[in-house]
């Protein structure tokens, strides 16, 4: 299949256990987690050759980012040593009408302060078939983004397949700085990922007659918002996750795909959450993996959203999720009942 | 807003982890509750200046309950010490058919062998708007039952408000016993809350066809029975609680106010269940808070039920919700999506 | 009531918490179970006189075994001590549309390398008016298969009741041995348990239009079954559960009873699963207890069934339930309301 | 060896994990202990048939210590079920000069207030060679110290061997009124058991020249003592624990019996102390099981000794310890090489 | 005593469990700590009027250190809310000759990003009677610096006693730096607090003949130091403490106080450590609140080295500790017998 | 410094927390370790490039071991995938005079079952300089002797260094067995490893003077044994363990290396034990690396017995110590003092 490379912020991330608010912990559970290093750990959890790239403190909370990569067989041996802290993420998982929250404590890390020269390209792409990142690395900071693109210039010259999930974050930069800087680098995209939000606010490209609070999705509506990422930067495909959105503890998941101008619609899963965090990045993994494969459109689709809803089951960012297992839901075995 | 005042018992609560039986346990979760304790904490999470009255040992246990009422900002400078114990709770969480269980161990506590002279109430007073008790206090033995009407005469003398949640336990005293304590208490109550069954079970006051058991609700049945409390006492505002119970992991919850001859229906919302007990309260937190600022009738009761829904999704006695996060739900975000 | 003795194989159960998948898990909450102790131990908390015979090393993980029943009154004293191992099961609970796993490592037990003189039947059979054995206990060897032959045979000799829950397990033995090897058994046998699927397994008696995985369940189909099984092998009572299978977290559960030729049909439940395992083995315990008090065919159907609906709220394989919840729940309160 | 009772009360255990202070503790480990309980368990897991009687509410609080006493093959047959609760104690664990700290909440139990006739010793002695209790029986209430003494008088009158241990608890009774009650039950006892102050608070008998908090033990002393009580009390046998307490963590633990004028003295363990309640139960139970199995004086008192240097670390109040690894201890093995 | 504002950060502690390394921790115990608040938490613990000051941001995670200093009655009314991020520090629990390890991520926190005009002191210190800070808080930045200028300032103007531990941190600042800016706030101190090496790395003063690592201490040395301190800068008082280091486990614990020209050592310790950090801050405390009830010297000196010798048991950076029990143990009891 | 290679056996190892007996563990902490394995781990640690050999089942458990190794960085490239269970031995940590505890449940391993043609040692031993097994991997079964001696073949072949750590262990071979196996491996061998017992039981030599249990050390007898292992065997190096064993809390630790006639003791480390099961391992991972790096001998036995010191106070069998940490302790620190 090739090595695919993802490059990002791996954080600490601190939850605390069931459901209990933040002013009531007194210990956070800790794993590692971010956007890209999921993708990473899913597709390696997939027996894709996987590696992850970005730069972490030489110090043991650093070198616990790396070992939690490692241990699923992640290459780590591109990860930069540097810096004096890892990100952090809160998060207080939600339950019924009580949302989930995320506090993050992110500024400063090892990877915001990064320099370009940190980052040796062509060296890293050494192999590499596939390349990805998210809209969260270029909003780290202006030296991140310039990296980002420096990695997206060299990828496109040595014909690496590159995908990008638009992933907007609202504390991190504004629509408008969101907007420039993404344009920047859509030219080098192929694959582009976003969820009901993100190309709107990214790019003020919008679904019609969505109400995403609401949890009214549109087909059609979602449809346009591909055509027009398409044919505003040239995508060869475009994704896009449809979330519903009952309650804390109910969603229903589903996706399309879009690809030469036909739209294909995964089965719509209702999913009882265990942790919605990296259920977008396991999506991705999924895509990725099912285009490595050379899967038709429609069953790239519902691999990806298979996988996708069986990590809403998961805890933690990654997905710990086997191609057996994804390939047995996406063939229509979702009732649960015990593998002896 | 001036300061509130609640009055009653503190327990230490003790649960098993999770969904494990009494019989399971090896070990318990401690925290701290009661229903006057409850109401002080929720309204003192949405900022207001409240207070709780209680009599407690000096020993660690004692201080214990102090402490988990002050990490909230609860005033406890007016609780007594003394006594030699601090009654407790045993909770085991039910799932699915199978009921949550509570087992008392509460006699004998320091407040339920309390004096009258314990209690110094035009001090407790100073400065205090309003003043909040429910059935249990008074259930506790006719000393604390004596101490409460010494409370309502001296705050009906100050023209503080008074509120009552009626809140029938079975095992504190019988119904008559209660309906005749409890009927002297009532002309100093200015807001009367209720659930479903309380005024049945106290005064003998009946809402017709409903069936708790089985769920069902009656709209109109309700409104009688305000009515006619309202008519026997004299209340201001009566307020009841309407629970639809489906399993120990699904209830319907919504209420009514019933304000000068007209009742006010809040929405009804669906909840996945984390934590029921102190639901009752977190209304009663949210009443008050709502009259309070003076909130009309409607927008109180979407308040209070808005916030008490929330609480069933936290662990503990304690509603741990923000102004902000109720006035989200009661403006119809329900939708639980992650906040970042 | 007489006491019942169940013999079978008790593991040491190893499951990571809460919804963690094995790869995650830095430690296993630890309990036992198996298919017979479970029974033995349900009827043990519904009060009655139980003993469990199996055969467990001396050492202490055996003796932790031992311990685990004897703490519920179970009768342990026929337990033959030798061997080198007890057999372990791992367990990952699922979510959503990931099925809960499990994987075995009980091959070498002491149980299944015990010997036909290890057990004294005449002796064990002392007082006895009831044996229950399961499809696990003769896959587990030839000679586990020879000494509960030797079992059936004492206690039929003896006018002692003997029951038998199919359960088929794919892991232990091929369709075709266990076909051959039940087939051997089930003349002894009074009452007959099975699940959807066992009947078709073991002795290829298939339900018409039912798929199981689409969790589509065909009364008429069932009664065939029990039908044709009773025609077959003459028991007095056969018993099938109903499993409608929606995803890991819910279910339906129901069941038939079958006597002379007629079906008593239970209510359906539909249950939020903590812990699906052992739940078949909780309606078995149900059949015992409601046929031993003598209760009419339809009033047993329901008690088991309701039982076996409670147990789906428990943690671990055991069934920590009253014979009073049961009977309440039977009775139609399934609110789930708090019992205070 | 016969059947041994003891007779006593058995609390709810609630200890901070760790060294966890009780205002720090957000959950209890959860237990259950009390002197003559611990006996009946340590002689149980020595293989001896050992009962404990008691009365404990019928409630699931209540049926945990019943079972916390069955999985250790303690018969529990002849424990009344009746009262509303069971006692418990708050247990917070010391460290270096910071001291172990108890907090009893005991009164209203169901032992201590049950009734004489909740009792019906002939029955319960039926087949007992041993009774033993313990100080604080007679000091939970006038009506359980005159259970006790009928329980005295029966076993008296029937031959069996009593023994007592003072354990003088200053938070029970007075000095006075402890020395009239105990000197009343004394004509009963075989052998009596004290620690370093227990004759001195109850009888006043003192031993010269003894600094207990300064750690100080003098062995004249302590012979002058057993012989005082001999005589006072016609004891057949005195056994007392010296205990040197240097710190929370390290003591140095000894014991003297006193056996027809001669004092046999055991060995002195330095011991790292995991949990030290229980401790001289443990020792207790040692005497006993080493004089049924008719052990020479000095044999005993080192089996007695062994086995409670044991149970200091062992967790919880219980004794889990073999008369294996008693003997390996009192042979001369204190190395704590790993066993494999 | 009049009321004691103490001044500085209060930090995030995530610590692993017990003794497990950073790389293995799953998860975090969180508490609150950091050198003024821990001052603060044991005064309040010791019955005094303390207040803490800071900045802490809005969000939950700032709430919760709020919380933590609420529930032991710290007066947190003048903390300053705003700012982005608390500041956190990772502690590793070390163990017999593996040295316990802090990672500090502090940078950016709200107190280290505070604004001179957040903190209006002469309100601040409005009925109050002393003021302490530790060299920490100076070391987070020039800003926090001058901001502790201007309450040094203002307090001296008032009247109000100062005290300041000098806490030299390498990883905050150099010598060079600390010795410049200490230098310029020491003018405004009365009792100066120092340990073993705080002396030599910010002024420049040695003990002789000392070596820390080894854990040889020179009494003459320190005497010599003392002097020389308050010779310079004309200390009312100076206080050292004296820690001789065995191992992670083990270590000796004393101290002078240096009043006048006279030097008061205390008792040395033996102690067993459960938990060291923070050690020197309830030092602090214990030296404040001798002084403010006007203890002499040398019963000073005990009373703070006992309070400091009791932390050293206790987990988390706070010094659970009362009055009563550090009087205890400066009498003379250390033998930590168990408190019944 | 080239690839090392570990061959043998990892096990699950599952152990109560803290001091819990296993007769009274609700919940096992679960990690994997294994002789061979921990050395691996360690050298992985120490920055040096380790692999470990071993076959594993391809399921989840099997999985678990790998990802456990992975974390750090050991190549498990060369691992076997297949047979169907993992190892267990279960842990019960001791104190005081109690004895830590191992029950082994691993026959019938993956390690145990595989065959010969399961590794191709030739590719396995690509690029490699050092081969380490332990006497633990022939004693699995004459199949694995098999194996070993033939990867002992290929390696001397190679002019791979080779290197054995005896490790006797009585309940997986009799002592004549081990010996007439061990014999013919250990022509193979360059670097021989035992502790003060493995000498005597495989091969008769013994330490005159010494007595294991009572902790005594005889300095001329452990020469004397390395220099009888060396003429029998013609090793380059032989090193000793020297535990002294004063309780299951307290041990002396030091070793001797013996090399060319002249025998080099290291210090001696009094150690307060967290964990000292791969106490001897990681010894042998430092004389290993010492080696490697070309310390001259008294370096080398010095930095193997630092590591190992330190390995007493960590959590698991895997040594979790870096070069710097062993270094510095070596170098003479060894106060245990925080490091900030």
């Amino acid at each position: 299949m090739g090595k695919i490379v993802t490059f990002g912020e791996i954080m600490l991330r601190l939850a605390p256990e069931g459901y209990y608010r933040f002013v009531q912990a007194s210990s956070y559970g800790a794993t590692y987690g971010g956007g890209e290093a999921n993708v990473a750990v899913s597709l390696a959890n997939f027996g894709a050759d996987a590696a992850f790239v970005t730069k972490l403190p030489k110090h043991e909370i650093g070198q616990g980012a790396v070992n939690s990569l490692r241990q699923f067989g992640v290459d780590t041996s591109k990860i930069v040593r540097g810096g004096s802290r890892v990100g952090i993420y809160f998060l207080e998982k939600g339950a019924s009408q009580r949302a989930s929250k995320v506090i993050y404590d992110r500024a400063g890390s090892a990877i915001a302060t990064a320099e370009l020269k940190d980052f040796d390209w062509p060296s890293i792409f050494e192999g590499v078939s596939w390349f990805h990142f998210t809209g969260i690395t270029p909003a780290l900071g202006d030296t991140v983004a310039a990296i980002t693109l420096e990695a997206c210039k060299t990828a496109k010259a040595r014909g690496i397949t590159v995908s990008c999930d638009l992933n907007y974050r609202k504390n991190l930069w504004s629509r408008e700085k969101a907007g420039e800087v993404m344009a920047g680098l859509m030219p080098f995209v192929d694959l582009c990922i976003a969820n009901e939000e993100d190309a709107s606010d990214v790019f003020g490209i919008h679904a019609r007659n969505s109400d995403i609070n609401s949890g009214k999705i549109n087909r059609e509506g979602y449809q346009e918002v591909a055509k027009a990422l398409t044919e505003r930067f040239g995508f060869k495909k475009v994704a896009i996750t449809l979330r519903e959105s009952f309650s804390a503890n109910d969603n229903n998941w589903a996706a399309m795909l879009y690809v030469d101008g036909t739209a294909y619609f995964s089965k719509k899963y209702p999913v009882h959450i265990v942790d919605r965090v990296g259920g977008g990045d396991s999506f991705g993994a999924g895509l990725i993996y099912g285009t490595l494969q050379a899967y038709a459109p429609q069953e790239t689709v519902e691999f990806a959203v298979a996988a996708s809803c069986l990590k809403h089951s998961i805890e933690g960012d990654f997905n710990q999720i086997s191609v057996e297992e994804v390939t047995k839901l996406a063939g229509g075995d979702a009732s649960g009942r015990v593998q002896r």
